[in-house]
């Protein structure tokens, strides 16, 4: 991860050790016993977050504002007004029981690139935005990604807003004691569209770790299909009941399942196939299963290939096997979404001419670029999580790997401002 | 199902409407909405059933005892009172949704054998006993067979007593409420043995029906072994996790489950082999299993291929299988029992003189017989199951299958009381 200094001699050094205490300032905020952080969308610490955001943003007269669905933006000013903003950002809500890094990284890094861009007295001509996505995790409020969902237009403003978390407070309640709290904050109309938008992110997953690499340059964040599938036997007495005579539900899932891996079976490790839910009835040691319902998670970057799949897993999932009737229904097809080439590049060639060991890689999770990614070019930068471990108080990044992505989204946000796109 | 009348002209016939009309009488006490019946041990309803079939004992002339545990003797006298009886009979006392025939027919059967010596003038020279175990269904006060065991000394008649329901109210309570609504009643000392022990009982599988028999000539009831097995892999995120860096915990618990069901399969269909519990963590279906448990349900009649295979299971439960790594530890071991052969072949005789279909079977549920089997010879004879639905409020046998029962009943009991054991 050494940097080849004569190459980029020229352009601004992010400040890792500052990018850290930023880190570690903002974990003060709703940290748990175990490590990790619960700052949940629009609650007080989440609020003490953004606080603490913007306390930093307008230390360097960065202006702010906030749109009708809390999505907050915080602008470094470009020599030209008249031109759309770089934009770039993640979110400061967490899981209850999340970490340190998910979506802060995100937020934090953009902070540091805005600063390190002061430091080196360099002006844009376009401006470059820090976006706060509102309610990235809907864990108090569903769904997930709602500030962008609500900015892109997917989700009404009406129905986000009028969501109840479950004690019964509203989006709409949530949000305005807020914004009453970060008086005053200019607002801003809905939907964000910019000149481009980088999101920097843990990778969530394994793969940099495991492949040692620094830097993800993430070309797309894959399809998710889920399935549901329910396989009806017949219980029977297990000490009774001869193998001829029985319909176990659970022998007949778990061919099924076998048969449908092999199916699904793909040499490149590209397409994600998952049964994470699987319940059995009766469930009873000495009862031969009569029911078993089991959960297909189904992932995917390319639409054709996921639909492909999509659609012989429910052909295999209907009539009988091993005696037991199969039927499945579709609970959710969200489509696959490709990010900018251009962009793309831009952050494989910054990782390129930094000398950092890099890979091209689809996102698993979804993330707020997938609908930034409708209306404006897009890409993202992922950074190695430890252990692949995350949504969970134990979640790791090394600090290196904090400030080696930070110092690519820096490098991408300047090469992006200055592309035609 | 016809009788050879020439054959067996000399032997008393049963009364099979009479024997309907006491399984329709009992079915009135504890009767559910869906036509089953509410009967747990040692409850009003269970006095209520004991007593009717007092009522319907003295009616005829016979004695009746209750012993210690609340084991019922309900006895014909013989011609010589020196001489042990031959003992008979099953258990009154039902599952909370229960059906009509489990146990009961076990004694009513024995009511008939009883009523038909009296009405063709047979005088046996040993006495023959309806015995009706106390607790035989462990619903209300576990374990299963609770009388038979205490009369067998498997389990000492203190801890019995000491055992509570939900409530809180012991065997010792129930049992003594009992005792004084059913009295007068002769005490008799704990330890049931005697000449010989028959039990007829619905088969509660689905063997006879689907095979056409009438009659189930019962060899032995198999052993029974309990194994939990655990596999732990890891939790992973189910988007960002490739395969090849996956420790599925469901995906190596049923490749394991294929395995151990090859290794196990048996071609004759004897041995039972059944996972009825099967449950995964944390089971959201975006998240890899990082951990299932499940039973294994391991039955056979032979005790040596029993603890053979048992073994076979625990040493493929053990070490790693796809990544993750699997224990497994016995939770009960129940040894099959072997019935007396000279009784079994008395029962197939009766079946076959009388022009029954019949056949050799195992029980792979266990009975009050398996406790009487070790100190004294014992056979079983089974009727049908409809569709092999037992422990249900739709648990069905047709009248001419219960008389045919109760025909052979009859034969075994004579025969039994006429031969040297």
């Amino acid at each position: 991860m050494e940097m080849h200094q004569s190459l980029v001699a020229a352009t601004p050094l992010i400040n890792g050790s500052r990018l850290s205490e930023r880190h570690c300032e903002m974990a003060r905020i709703g940290a748990t016993a175990n490590g990790g952080v619960n700052r949940q969308a629009l609650t007080p610490e989440d609020t003490e977050g953004r606080r603490l955001l913007l306390q930093w943003a307008r230390a360097r007269g960065y202006t702010a504002a906030i749109d009708p669905i809390g999505n907050l933006f915080i602008r470094r000013a470009g020599s030209r007004a008249d031109l759309s903003p770089v934009m770039t950002g993640s979110h400061l809500d967490s899981q209850p029981t999340g970490g340190k890094y998910d979506g802060v990284y995100g937020v934090l890094a953009v902070l540091e690139v805005l600063e390190t861009l002061d430091d080196y007295n360099v002006v844009t001509e376009r401006p470059i935005e820090l976006v706060v996505w509102m309610n990235e995790e809907g864990s108090r409020f569903g769904p997930v990604t709602m500030g962008s969902a609500v900015a892109a237009g997917a989700v009404s403003l009406e129905r986000a807003l009028a969501t109840n978390d479950a004690r019964g407070t509203s989006v709409s309640e949530a949000l305005a004691q807020q914004v009453a709290q970060l008086a005053p904050l200019e607002s801003r109309p809905l939907g964000a569209t910019g000149h481009a938008y980088i999101e920097a992110h843990i990778e969530q997953g394994p793969v940099l770790e495991q492949e040692a690499r620094d830097i993800g340059v993430v070309s797309a964040i894959q399809g998710l299909h889920l399935y549901q599938v329910e396989v009806r036997g017949f219980e029977a007495h297990a000490g009774t009941t001869p193998s001829r005579h029985r319909k176990d539900a659970l022998v007949a899932a778990s061919a099924l399942i076998a048969k449908l891996r092999a199916e699904v079976a793909d040499p490149a490790d590209v397409l994600r196939f998952t049964v994470g839910r699987f319940e059995v009835a009766p469930g009873s040691p000495h009862i031969v299963p009569g029911k078993v319902t089991f959960s297909i998670d189904l992932r995917h970057p390319d639409p054709e290939h996921l639909l492909r799949t999509g659609e012989r897993i429910l052909e295999l999932c209907a009539g009988e096997i091993e005696a037991c009737t199969v039927c499945a229904k579709v609970m959710l097809r969200s489509s696959p979404v490709q990010f900018d080439t251009r962009l793309v590049a831009a952050v494989r060639n910054a990782a390129e001419h930094r000398g950092f060991g890099y890979m091209s890689m689809v996102s698993g999770a979804t993330h707020d670029a997938k609908y930034m990614a409708e209306r404006t070019p897009t890409a993202m930068i992922f950074v190695p999580s430890e252990k692949g471990i995350s949504h969970n108080e134990l979640e790791h990044t090394d600090d290196e790997d904090l400030a080696a992505g930070a110092q690519i989204l820096c490098d991408a946000v300047l090469a992006a401002a200055a592309m035609e796109l």
